[in-house]
């Protein structure tokens, strides 16, 4: 893959966030820290620019499941948004919310942090769908505060555009794992909170021309494709994520490595040519899209 | 609490054996063994009973949620079974399952192994309900093969009169995790595999009066209460399980621990007078249960 050149889109000044939680009904940690935001509105007074919170889809979290109708974070097309046919909850919902801080708004969102959760060993993920100079230096940002913190480019796999992020000028998913659907862990709540007051802070460090960068260096895995599990003609899987690859995210598979174990116990090989970084390695919502992982490529780039 | 004297319920042979899947129908291990086990049945076809597979709830398996309509695993109380105004999915399909194999069949199976798993770190788990000598020896016996294997008694939770596997003359849960729900781990699918064909090997040895207790101790955790989260006046959680008590099921836990940690980032300790031994700790379906953890107390005795 050819080095991405940053695009020049760029922001005078942050005057809108957006903090999403419960996009998906079962990831806990968004929708609670959602409402301990409601609950402790001072915790996000501070700031130069004004800060709303958002429980993305109540119905969902209240059935404490994915979503409804359709996965809600797949719904923002804006030709899906502005087709008037489709009436299903989460095509009521994305239109919804498009219209409260949408770029066609009355007070469009400058930047949407979204939180969600993994059943993969993502740890903690910031994942950026484009490669901006914004976006790219905010993550940078984020590695030198807290060097365990991974960044995901999914540039190259559309979520730009169908994700609820993408309503926002920049759009950043906070996606936090390993965690079992409809479970909350105190230690990913905490750390998935620290992260957002320390996005918080970059933001007003960028409002007020401070921004500091130690480095100008970043680490990030870029999307190549998803992998599928084995299946049979009736597309039922017929093996399971190895045990040599579960949980082991962001770690270099190589070509011959062990990546499906079937039911019978045999072992299916990586036969790639070119070393690759999986990530959302069995992460359970995706089984339904026939995602076992994501392959990435690892780029040190300079922002 | 005091010893429990173990009844006198007996068996003289084994002769119908029903291994179940999919119980709740986000329990994968469970639905791909029953699955393995219909494409190759001669897996289960070397032993002296008869052994079917039954994949219980098709519909919650196809939508990969635990039920549709109501909990299947608390659905066999006789009276609800027995009751003709209950026509909900669940309850139409446990009437099914009680007419195909319950103790007024046509075919009433012995033995039940249900399969379960659970967002709970419970390790290799057998659940038993009684505390017969049929069964509490059956457990020594896998304790012996396997020292990592864990027994809870729910002998004090009526779990006897509720559960799918109450309707073999012996059931038995086996519960194994950490898992996600809508998850496969090859590691806990093998593992599970291994301790059915240990189950069913006992049971043949049973049958040839071949039984061979290496001795007669067996550890066992009974059930003595359900803990709910706190929770405020509308119902909501206002904490989390204790970070220090994530994942330590089967450990002490000692009066003045830490167990809970509100949101706000306060501990709440186990105020309880005396050392308990949680499970189920965090289990995804037991927030809308209300239980936070279930307390047991660890019991060296002899079969």
């Amino acid at each position: 893959m050819r080095w991405q050149k940053a695009s020049t889109k760029c922001m005078n000044t942050v005057k809108q966030v957006a903090i999403v939680g419960g996009t998906h009904g079962n990831e806990m940690i968004g929708v609670e820290l959602v409402k301990k935001f409601s609950l402790h509105p001072d915790l996000l007074q501070q700031y130069s620019f004004s800060v709303q919170t958002l429980l993305a889809n109540p119905q969902a979290v209240a059935a404490r499941t994915r979503y409804v109708d359709r996965d809600l974070n797949r719904s923002f097309e804006r030709d899906r948004l502005q087709n008037q046919t489709l009436t299903r909850y989460e095509d009521r919902l994305a239109k919804q919310i498009d219209q409260m801080l949408g770029p066609y708004s009355d007070a469009p969102v400058d930047v949407i942090l979204d939180m969600h959760s993994t059943t993969s060993n993502l740890g903690l993920t910031l994942i950026i769908d484009e490669e901006n100079q914004f976006t790219l230096q905010l993550a940078s940002y984020l590695q030198q505060i807290n060097s365990s913190i991974k960044v995901y480019s999914t540039i190259h796999s559309g979520r730009r555009q169908d994700a609820l992020r993408s309503l926002a000028k920049f759009g950043f998913c906070l996606e936090v794992g390993p965690i079992a659907q409809g479970v909350l862990t105190a230690d990913l709540f905490q750390k998935t909170e620290a992260l957002i007051y320390t996005i918080l802070d970059y933001l007003e460090q960028y409002n007020r021309n401070q921004v500091s960068l130690l480095n100008r260096s970043l680490t990030v895995y870029r999307y190549l494709e998803a992998i599928d599990y084995p299946r049979d003609e009736h597309g039922e899987i017929q093996a399971m994520i190895h045990p040599q690859l579960q949980f082991r995210d962001y770690e270099a598979l190589h070509p011959g490595d062990s990546m499906f174990l079937t039911f019978e116990g045999e072992t299916i090989y990586y036969n790639g040519a070119a070393v690759v970084y999986p990530v959302f390695i069995n992460e359970a919502a995706y089984y339904e899209k026939g995602i076992a992982m994501c392959l990435t490529q690892k780029e040190n780039i300079i922002v």
